[in-house]
């Protein structure tokens, strides 16, 4: 509820067209949507640029099919994302029109058609990295974005990065997605001057901790104007990216 | 060195302008400057849109002083992050010309003078936040943007940040400083859709661990559009608001 | 045993009513059933205010049965909490009177059909959050406690929990189930004057850390009078908050 | 502000008393005092039943200088915790009023004179553990209670505890301030009925870890009712006792 | 090989009854048996008071096939620890005459019929550390002591452990194994005079961290005479309760 | 209170020779001495085979004279571990006629004069560990022990052990001290029949982590018969060994 | 492409044999081959000593097609690691001639006959670490070495090493694999001049940490010329010992 | 002593020459030399390829005195490493022949002026790292070999680094000393067929954790052929790559 309308509301309540008790209720109804056992938060795409995301581990099929029942009634971009096998066939089930995108676990209904703004890049280090970036790439992708996907170009043999220098400059956002010591985001981060987001993936041998290694190495790249999500998390990477790259066309 | 320059170096050398010897020369005589003990990236400003940064530190003296007499003899705008008391005589001495910015422990020369892009909000939890805020602040400054300073907002009084929810939407980029649970970076999360930076500090109880927790607690926040820099790095986290800012500004 | 008790076999001990022996023995068999395999304190509900409750991962069928066969002589309440699948079927087949609630992985037998007392709430930040806030919830209404459950109103959109800050502001104590960066603690310590019992759950992504992160987060809250317990422990929470409850209403 | 408050508020606007500025300009001057650096939470007291309390490791004189200014305009209680030797004598002489308690380093000013409640037991395992247990006490008392000191009874000799199990028995809340393994906990836990906060202290041996590893003991104890705060964090046991206490002394 | 066998191969050999050739050969053919994947420590039995053991995880088929030919050649006692259900099944194939313990997960070959050495008590706090406490008392017992369990008298019902004070007294060692806080050591520690081993188990919830809680808990137990072998290390916990009874009875 | 002493109790009671007051009175003056800030188990020798020891490390001088007035007026052994600097000087200054053992820092008074126990040789990995080693030697031979100081024999250079190997098969108890890897626990544990207490140091390089590689490591050692105490914790080895050394001499 | 190649591409350039858009062409076609979804190192061999080696875990059987597809086309050696059961299926259905080897999980293709290069052995403490083992082995062979393999040599009995100790001496490279505490390696390094390259296994019980603790202890080994590869990287310690031996047999 | 000389000393046993006592005492008189406090390991440089070196952190002033004590009647190369100031002061003073070596924190005696063996190159990534590089090269010096330095050309700036791309190639060994995320040690072993010793520093901001984060991300670099030593442990990197440059240049 925008600052206006709320300007608007407690006009009408001062001109007696809406009573006490029903202002009290009008602010107490905050916009959002119970059902139970979880609350869409359906301002969500106006006040944060992102619309309401629904992450599924661990939802029982109960709590699936409930909030499912309620972004049918909706029309704004939903985004499902971690979807696991079971769970896609009973989403594409209670939602029918919703599509399913197997290389980055997503689902999501009332996909925009609107043209895409140019800007975000995906980089990987390596094959086994891809999942996560196809996490990040179709998330901004499904925000309105157009994604540039650079993979396999590790720091082990940096040469296969160079060809693609020109690409990565012209970024506003650039999403680096590696596993084992992350130095691609060192190597990323030290030829461009976009904002680099860096995604550690749990990709790596045993003392790589699930991913915690590479996190932690990413934290300490040497170079500044990098900043880090969690483990895994390519969807936290494709939102900082679209949210940077939204905030430049903006102002366009 | 960019494209342009290349070919035209190579065109050069294709005309007989320049020998073989000199274009292998040129070629390994890269954009830096080497003392010795210290190679100072002077094309940096160019490639990164940041410049040298010298990160204070483990530096000795005569490291320091080295690094000053090259400085000296440059136009361009240089930082030292973190000096200490005892360097901070030292590098004063030696750059005469230098400001000092005391809450941020910065020092800088060649302070550009041109205006100021607007975009950054900078917020704390806390005042024992409040250093590392100036660093990121001082920084984000120093490289050109205006900043709107808003200290003190913790979460355990949310009701401190509401008078500044409108500063914050208007921000391009918000760096978010705090320390124990670091709770604030969800609550503003929650509330902008401008990126979030979030830098953690090590203000804290036992269980603190020094930042640890605040910064893992911090990569797991359930907002997304989150990213997170190094403990303490309020460096990090004004270059990473200052890449954004200037992208956003860039394309105006 | 109570002191008085104490006092009165002393005395039956002094009038030559029992023998050396006999008190000897009788101090020696104190108030538990010895099974072999476990020994069930009788009297843990007198001294405790807590009646013995049966933990029940990595017990064999063996000693679940040889704990049922003993429960079923007792009249007073019992607890078997973390029921697997394949416990459910055996503890039922044992004790057919026995109430299994699904959602809290809590089996109950011989429940009290005293009137319950008013003054917990139990909130949570997701609904993957909820198995746990059940397995608190169940645990409290089992030990004679009304539960308000508030769930789904995590710190990413805290205006869903701004509805129901009175019925928190009514509570004699509050346990706040949340997985993540914990933040909606913090939130709701801010905002109440109840103790608030922290429950952080497993839930997250990588750096999560299986929950760690969470439970670090939340007992380095900056909100003074959140204490926590363990994670994914929501019978732990469930018995604090009906401590303090019981106290409360014993005082009346 | 009360709800009751709120709705005068809107009727005075409603009434045309107030202007659509001023309604917009009070609910923006939410109840707290900006000091610049610092925002003092003036109202805590009536919505937390906590008074604002000032966390002195990290202030700079210059911080501590304005808070003092500000306290000193005030009529409320206000605790200044972990008062290092030079805040000491700053404090003192700009607020000649305060009192110092040396044992807990706390520094109170407006001391209530009212009657104290009973209902409180601080616990320690060891006599290094007596300054984390005195901020606990103290903190409990300035804000009301009485507080019963049982110290040095530690599970090695458990015998030690035993002539106070009755006033163990009587309290409403009992912390527990224990290093090492933390034992203690558990054995006070499984003789009462109250609810026990424990406070783990960093005093032990090596892989005590600078006392996580009594930290995480602690939120491990096999007796349930056992809730846990953030290493050394007295301040935070004796606020959690003194909100438990003061809700069944609310109740009488 | 002994110091008097040694002189007695030095002096054959002085004496020319066997050649340099052989007195190399023979101090390089020290007392091992070598099955080319794993080499049997033939002698250990007497060099260290413990016979050979297998230790049973990651063993492929092959190599326990070639192990239990080995064994099956020799008439000195020997343990397989650890074995999983495939493993069993193939032992007991190889070595018919081979014992079973389930609840130790323990094969035997060899069992001694030699009188049993009173002096080894094992302690459990619950009834899921019995597994654990299996393999220590049956460890101990196929090397010749006798064992006294005393299972599920955790520390939270501490009046369950008194009636076996006299048992613990008389005990020349004690393996007390527990989960959780582990504080069942420090309340049995505090109790005797015999040196105890503890052994750590990994039941508990999250933040047993599997185990590594309660082994951190354990080695700053706040009673001395405590030492700690690794979690779930029942093996470990009954050689060193063994070794210990040995030297007592050693000595008689 | 041994058993026969509280059946005489009793009886004197039956008889009537002692009211009911005067024996509750009794039990609960359970044999400690009560300083306030600090209670002497002053009947642990019997209890546990250890006197009562102090800890220095956190005690204020304050609490150090008052536990140095109840010591004065008591004859049995009494030490004190840990001492620092500061703290030499003004327990020598209280209790002068105490014994300072500058190489383990420990002062001790009452020391007997009894002779001597053979059995318990203590070993170290470098010179560094030898603070370490002299606080176990000290204490065992305060105990009551003779002891076997092998130093410097680190696994590094194993052949420096060898010329040992007789003196340690004699042992009865063995306690290697050592830092960095801690790989002399496993070596000395492979040659010997003894138990081994092994007590890591924090001695090392970076990833040494204070001492917590050493002591994993030595948890980790594949010899049974192998238990470990805490970190630099000599204190703690001595009194493990002395424990298994007494029971063997008891058996005598 | 060698200094030398790059003078004659710039001299065609400069000949006017190749335009200005074929220089920069060729200078962006790095020597890889782009699949896509992979990028392979085609000059790997000849830059770093080491072909390209594919790390199989992760990689999707659409990614390993298209790899493998590629591979057929080409004659240098290719090493694919830690192949799963289904992974082997497809690799060897795709590329017949493809030797695969059980013991390492290793499959490889156009396996050079050259002959081998003596000078690295392969020691493990136990029989369990042999599948490491044999990753380091079957890589140095397949790279063109001859190893010498010492099994079950491990620490606790470090007599069963001695006879291997002349083979140790003549090594360029040893590569010690080792699990629980790793002691073998400071055993081993402190009787050789060669190089040892460790590798932890993620062989041991509970605080093993899945190969954590053994990493640690290997790092801290008080041996200098250890250096360590990460947990169960069989492959990086062999190759490694390649690069070792390859260097020394070049200078011959 | 080798094989030779103990046969020798066997023939002269055999031939009477030397008796029982005196060839076992012999064996017992191994190679080290008894200080009491330490055993110095006189055949370390025949038997492992390093002299006796003497770390000295946590050494006392007495036993620095004795073990010079030695080292001055001796005529091979000994090393001290990480000196303090006094330290110095005593040593130089001891030993007034000894040479200091300021930048590595190394003293040396009896240095060899033997001509130096090519071979070695150590690199940093920033000037902070150069008191460890130092370490590492001025032992690999003093060990006989001829050093490469290439300092500050850390992998934000990989530019840096190409000019010396040729000294690397042609170096047999490599050591990389790096702080902070440590990428440098992947781009390094990607550009080079020597093997590269890592050597992680404790050079880096909060989330570096002293070293361990540096430590670990080097451990899982994707370049194979890279192995690691401790954090800050110059030292062993210089040891490891002498031990290589020795090899090579043996088979010469």
């Amino acid at each position: 509820m925008s600052e206006t309308e709320l300007i608007k509301l407690l006009q009408l309540y001062k001109n007696g067209q809406i009573t006490d008790f029903e202002i009290l209720e009008t602010i107490s109804q905050l916009p959002f949507q119970d059902l139970g056992c979880a609350k869409l938060d359906t301002h969500r795409g106006i006040r944060c640029g992102v619309e309401e995301v629904i992450f599924c581990p661990g939802k029982t099929p109960e709590h699936l099919k409930a909030i499912c029942n309620i972004v049918a009634t909706r029309t704004e971009l939903c985004i499902f994302t971690r979807v696991s096998g079971e769970q896609v066939k009973l989403i594409l089930q209670e939602l029918p029109k919703a599509h399913y995108y197997q290389d980055g676990s997503i689902i999501a209904v009332n996909i925009s058609e609107e043209p895409k703004l140019d800007g975000i890049a995906v980089v990987t280090g390596g094959t086994s990295d891809i999942p996560v970036a196809e996490e990040a790439a179709i998330t901004a992708e499904l925000m309105g974005n157009r994604v540039e996907r650079i993979y396999d170009v590790g720091a082990a043999g940096i040469h296969r990065l160079f060809p693609h220098i020109e690409t990565l400059r012209k970024a506003n956002a650039i999403v680096v997605v590696a596993g084992m010591e992350g130095a691609l985001v060192t190597v990323v981060g030290g030829l461009v001057s976009a904002p680099v987001i860096a995604v550690p993936t749990s990709v790596g041998y045993g003392a790589n901790l699930g991913g915690l290694t590479t996190m932690l190495s990413m934290l300490n790249s040497c170079v500044p104007g990098v900043s880090v999500v969690n483990i895994d998390n390519g969807f936290g990477g494709g939102v900082s990216a679209h949210l940077i790259n939204r905030k430049v066309h903006a102002k366009r």
